[in-house]
């Protein structure tokens, strides 16, 4: 019945599954825009895992200074690039694209550069570099290139509802679109007909006045009628909501628009997935097949299954859930869902960048600094006198304390479960949160009053296997 | 198959079908708080139209100063409320329930009192003023009451997970929850077990750290635990991201927050549906059988049969779709949907109540005041000559006008359709704009360059009767 590990064919580009790790932010490279270990390390992890498509970060098309950043914008680069490519290729079955991106100058005096300050001939050159970069991507063996057209950046500026230009390249959608259709036609002429172009944009900008679904689906239609082989869709991270925090240069995911790009543990679960729905549903009337990549909080198989069932998307893009564990892909496809690490969605990753430092996932073991790797089938144990979980209340919350698992490889953490004992029946044990080993505590600050809880936990290796649940431990809560 | 126009009974109040009208402002009532003849008249309107509730306009429950706002905090208020309700009844097949709100202060200062600064015996205060309102609202002859828990006002305010009191009132979502239970359980026990009591509130705060639906279901749960028979959900209009005026008052709906409240044009049809749709889920899998008020756009009978049949909603609410047209609910009834006056979501209500001016449609006919009414069956007549319906390019937008058309009573406006030109076929004329009679222009500002459209128009009068469509013109906009 599944099809989301059946081969996907983008125009000559077949993924291995229908999963799709997102172009995301690392800080991994030097200010010198080089392909370096730790790049290389992190995204052959990825390909390790068996994802169908890597996005390999924003890479600028143009020299302007920024911080640590990632380069394809002249041939020096190529050769680290090309590395990479093949580093990926030959660490598992994923297909491989860059994402490429032009951004605008910002300054920590809180001044902006913004696309009304564009004269023509930077338009034309902005045109011009995203082409070069493209034909850089196919020299340098990636399977296709992805376009940045979403958050805060150049182009995503110009299809802005709030593109505050007066000429032919603001006011209507036609108009915001024309710089962006450009850079389509330009990449595609430059690349040839058989090379995937994607494009990732925003299929809400959610800001005040900001373009919705609305417009979203008219600029999917003329991206892809423009040559554009698949829509990854992004919300939000715009500069217009974020927060101002003086001598800091403005961060583009501080304010809603933030929050809604990275819904993190407040959001339900697929928070954003009407967005692509609505998009695809657009494309589709307008007879258009081009595949959509959907995200937003998708952590689970049965989620990621639906999003293919529904039509909420073609593809299933997750990069939070892959950060936390890049086995992702092959555990689900094994049927080994229960022994994936799976994201908390507490952000610690995108706060990370927000403070200027390079991005790791919480839940990996301390100071690993990347994903581990491990082909352990040996589950831990608890000690001879077992977990010996205990709950209290106190400060307005339920505080829970075990004794530490032991592993013949390495501790990774713990799972706590929960369930809510309703009049007599018991409740089920439902995944609650998780906590890294070495911190064998959890305070739980959702209980509500007068209701009965039951706890346990679970707990897991470097290769995700689980070891035995603990005995439960129920508490009531006072009223 | 439809299930929209069976009765819904709601603990004893059988609605003679499943469409609300939500509280609305109208700002008709004067400084006195009295029921006056304009509010008699808007509301008996919609009674005269069939909606199955209809929700009067939030009133305050205390005695502090504001601008024009019905009051329900003293016995004086009595006699206008209870012959409000008997005209209702009177006029229509409608249940009607006062919503009821305690707020707090603002000043023009920019400051604005929060629920951190209120002292135990004021949170005392504000459940004794609830429970005595809603006793009000029983003896005056309504059906149920609601309570207002939503947008920038008090008891959601306490709901917020941006609530700062350090005490049992905030922090924890069971502190936050505190003071609207208890509010809930004291009307519960004053206007006892045989009368409807609904609660408004926040399916998803829409601002930074705000709650979403991961909230609002444990929320749903415990007011219905304690006794709420309905729960009807709104979003967003907070004062958190509301534009700053100096010398102004806050007003909660002019930051992003305010446009997920009422999504206006830029917005998708059934925008807001997930929230109701995921806190219905947690209420049924908590084994309630609450009914849910889904509102947010919607404006056609099929999408109001889809939110009852998936399950999004088991009421449908709609605030701005009633205000254009009231008699839409019998429209649909009698399957005449064809003769409804389109709500246009241009939001033109919203800005006057932002701009503190009586609250009415801009489609109506001009200087009316109030929605017309009219058993008129006779459609308005173009002229012999015909519409003569003509489209030119002018200033990157298509331009049409056409001769008025006539009518034996009174001319209300015209319906302007296009359909997009795709390769050799000819796409479908829908539905794109309505234009007020006496402006018989359109400026269509989405026309996409290369593309070639065809445009009619039709008029119709008072009564929603639809006149001959024109014939259509054609016209390419240049690339």
């Amino acid at each position: 019945m599944s099809t989301l590990f059946e081969p996907f064919a983008i125009r000559g580009m077949t993924l291995p599954n229908r999963l799709v790790l997102p172009a995301m932010v690392t800080r991994l490279s030097g200010e010198d825009g080089l392909v370096n270990d730790d790049i290389r390390v992190r995204y052959t992890r990825f390909a390790k895992g068996g994802v169908g498509l890597v996005v390999v970060e924003a890479m600028a098309v143009h020299s302007a200074k920024s911080g640590p950043l990632l380069r394809i914008s002249s041939e020096e680069f190529a050769p680290g690039l090309a590395d990479l490519a093949r580093r990926v290729h030959d660490a598992g079955p994923s297909k491989v694209v860059p994402q490429i991106i032009h951004f605008l100058k910002i300054s920590r005096s809180g001044w902006r550069q913004t696309v009304d300050m564009l004269s023509l001939e930077e338009l034309d050159a902005i045109v011009e570099a995203y082409a070069q970069a493209a034909i850089r991507a196919r020299a340098c063996g990636f399977d296709g290139v992805e376009l940045h057209m979403a958050h805060a950046y150049t182009l995503s500026s110009f299809l802005s509802r709030l593109n505050p230009r007066k000429d032919d390249y603001g006011g209507t959608l036609a108009n915001r679109l024309r710089l962006p259709l450009r850079v389509v036609r330009a990449v595609r002429s430059a690349v040839g007909d058989d090379f995937p172009v994607g494009v990732r944009f925003l299929g809400e900008e959610c800001i005040r006045n900001g373009y919705t679904v609305v417009d979203a689906g008219p600029i999917a239609i003329e991206l892809a009628r423009a040559g554009v082989d698949y829509v990854s869709l992004s919300a939000g991270g715009k500069f217009e909501d974020a927060r101002v925090i003086p001598g800091e240069p403005l961060y583009p995911y501080t304010g809603y628009s933030g929050d809604r790009c990275m819904p993190g543990a407040a959001y339900p679960d697929g928070a954003n997935l009407p967005i692509p729905e609505a998009v695809r549903a657009a494309l589709r009337r307008a007879g258009l097949d081009t595949p959509v990549v959907a995200v937003g909080k998708i952590a689970t198989r049965a989620l990621a299954e639906e999003v293919v069932a529904c039509g909420q998307g073609d593809l299933v893009g997750m990069a939070r859930a892959l950060l936390a564990d890049p086995d992702l892909p092959r555990k689900w496809k094994d049927d080994r869902e229960d022994t994936v690490v799976r994201c908390l969605y507490g952000n610690v990753c995108k706060t990370l960048d927000e403070n200027f430092k390079r991005v790791d996932c919480t839940l990996w073991p301390k100071k690993l600094g990347q994903a581990p790797e491990s082909d352990d089938i040996v589950p831990p144990e608890w000690p001879a006198s077992g977990a010996e979980l205990r709950a209290e209340w106190k400060d307005g919350r339920v505080l829970l304390r075990w004794h530490a698992a032991t592993d013949n490889e390495a501790m990774y953490g713990y799972q706590v479960f929960r369930a809510e004992e309703l009049g007599e029946g018991s409740g089920v044990l439902l995944h609650h949160a998780s906590v890294r080993a070495r911190s064998e505590r959890y305070e739980d600050t959702r209980a509500m009053p007068g209701v009965r809880y039951r706890y346990a936990v679970r707990p897991y290796d470097l290769a995700g296997n689980r070891g035995p649940m603990s005995a439960t431990v129920a508490i009531s809560v006072p009223d």
